[in-house]
């Protein structure tokens, strides 16, 4: 595979670095990126998978893509996003539980105290997760998440958390589409956080997003049928959870994948494992000013182990502050 | 819900008899369905939902059909299909286990003792399951299923059972796709033993059809990824499972649902019960000549309590000896 993948860049990089900048139809390809070898192997991946006769070409109905969300769609610092929003959730709850000012995680969460909050380690993360997450319908929270998107800010960039989408990701979205691919967001995420919405972010329909899940039951509200929102975990979407999910839901094996961290890795090496051509690529955020810049050492998107082994397995590292003319699209 | 229903099929009923024969390009609607109230409040309900302008106009991304699959799409008698698949496998494997002989409940589906194995229960059932099912990649597995359908006949219409399919259903398929419709199979079927042969039955690529699944597990085998199938249930798309994971992998509550059993039932419920205008529909096996004739008293697709609410619900059944003109497609 990685022979092949070698042979396969050098070949068409050339005529990929020629024809990039403009697409069949005048259109320049990917605008937000800039031309190099990043971009190249990105555009002569899809000519090859895409033309008809060539060797590596791959039917339309294979061509999965998946994506990645925090840290490869979106920002994910200083705090994964859902992490803001459940801090938030608690602050306006709070009214309703009195008793929170004693207790731990949530006396550190309405003081501000983030250390705090850190010190009560994963139980004191998945208590505050479940308690803001759980115990209403589906459809309820579908509405809080909204209304959340809606209100909350970005404590550096003062933008709306869903304005803090990479534009060159977007556009890569965009143009795998074009050329047929179907694009999946899998992240570990919840699913029902972020499918209110990946179709205004992304284009990707709620059909297309796999994430983490809590359990829902379903039951009768005044005789209708609802689906509670349970505080128990269904099932976590990250490392080896990864390519267990993309199995159980899509059932193909991707040939294009995106991720920024090791929580990517299996994901990663199981679709690049697949017959014929594959691309894998990485995040890397390299970009202190525009937006962070973190790898091996950091609490969210901690890239490691896929870093070390990209180059032999022929995963593309994304860099940043390089790569890309611009991070995030414009303010409205 | 119940009223707008009723009001609904009083008023385009009537106009859906004039209409239904022939389409807008001339071709005839369902050909094997017989022309009746059935066939019409299934067309009436089409046009409805698809007509611009219409006070139950459904853009096409919400038009989301689900179909259970045993019984719905195909022949459930006299056992289940996976079933006779389990039962054909511990044959083939038993070489390799000669301590079968002496244990139950291989001994008595070795011995062709159905009652024998009946008497195991549930137990035993999932035992067998696990045994044919698990143990080995799910490349391996599907390659195991493939062969099968190639190889294994129905014991009373002596076909492949991929070709005991119900073809006014597959027409339904082909209508509700060609009117914009997203078509899934939510069965409780395995995933995976229903995914190698559901685009070539019913159209239905791998990514839309939902079912039972066991645990995978992603490990390395000889350093390639793969995910090997555990003898462990992982989730039981029956019941209240079906809402469940609708909800968890669509995301989008339907607006067509077809089932044939009490299996069923709380899909049917939760799908019908959205806003707007749905349609539930039910097989209702009545022909023992052409398939089976079966409902209330029956191991295998039960329906009892749909059948009961289906009139005080709209649930529209579908009675396969009046209602259809042809059950499987001609033989090749």
């Amino acid at each position: 595979m990685c022979r092949f993948t070698l042979k396969w860049l050098i070949i068409s990089i050339a005529f990929a670095l020629v024809t990039a900048p403009l697409g069949a139809l005048g259109q320049e390809i990917l605008p937000s990126w800039n031309d190099g070898a990043t971009k190249a192997s990105i555009v002569a991946f899809v000519k090859n998978v895409t033309t008809e006769g060539s060797s590596a070409f791959v039917p339309a109905e294979d061509r999965i893509a998946v994506f990645d969300n925090d840290g490869t769609l979106w920002t994910e610092h200083p705090i994964y996003f859902q992490l803001a929003f459940a801090l938030d959730r608690v602050k306006a709850m709070a009214p309703q539980h009195p008793e929170w000012k004693e207790n731990e995680p949530f006396k550190s969460i309405l003081a501000g105290d983030i250390e705090g909050l850190a010190a009560t380690g994963e139980k004191g993360v998945v208590e505050v997760i479940m308690e803001t997450h759980a115990g209403m319908t589906t459809e309820e929270f579908n509405s809080i998440t909204r209304d959340w998107f809606a209100s909350a800010e970005h404590p550096r960039f003062k933008r709306h958390y869903n304005e803090l989408t990479y534009l060159p990701m977007r556009e890569l979205l965009d143009y795998l589409r074009a050329n047929g691919f179907k694009t999946y967001i899998v992240s570990g995420g919840g699913v029902e956080f972020m499918r209110p919405m990946t179709e205004s972010m992304y284009g990707i329909p709620p059909e297309q997003v796999i994430g983490s899940r809590i359990v829902t039951k379903y039951m009768l509200k005044d005789d209708k049928p609802v689906l509670m929102r349970e505080p128990k975990v269904d099932f976590i979407d990250d490392k080896t959870g990864k390519p267990v999910a993309i199995n159980s839901i899509i059932g193909r094996r991707p040939i294009f994948v995106a991720g920024n961290s090791d929580g990517d890795y299996e994901m990663l090496r199981w679709s690049t494992a697949g017959d014929g051509l594959r691309l894998g690529v990485i995040v890397h955020h390299t970009d202190a000013v525009r937006e962070y810049a973190y790898d091996r050492d950091t609490h969210f998107g901690k890239l490691d182990k896929a870093m070390t082994e990209a180059p032999e397995r022929g995963w593309v590292l994304i860099d940043m502050k390089t790569d890309w003319k611009a991070i995030y699209p414009p303010a409205k």
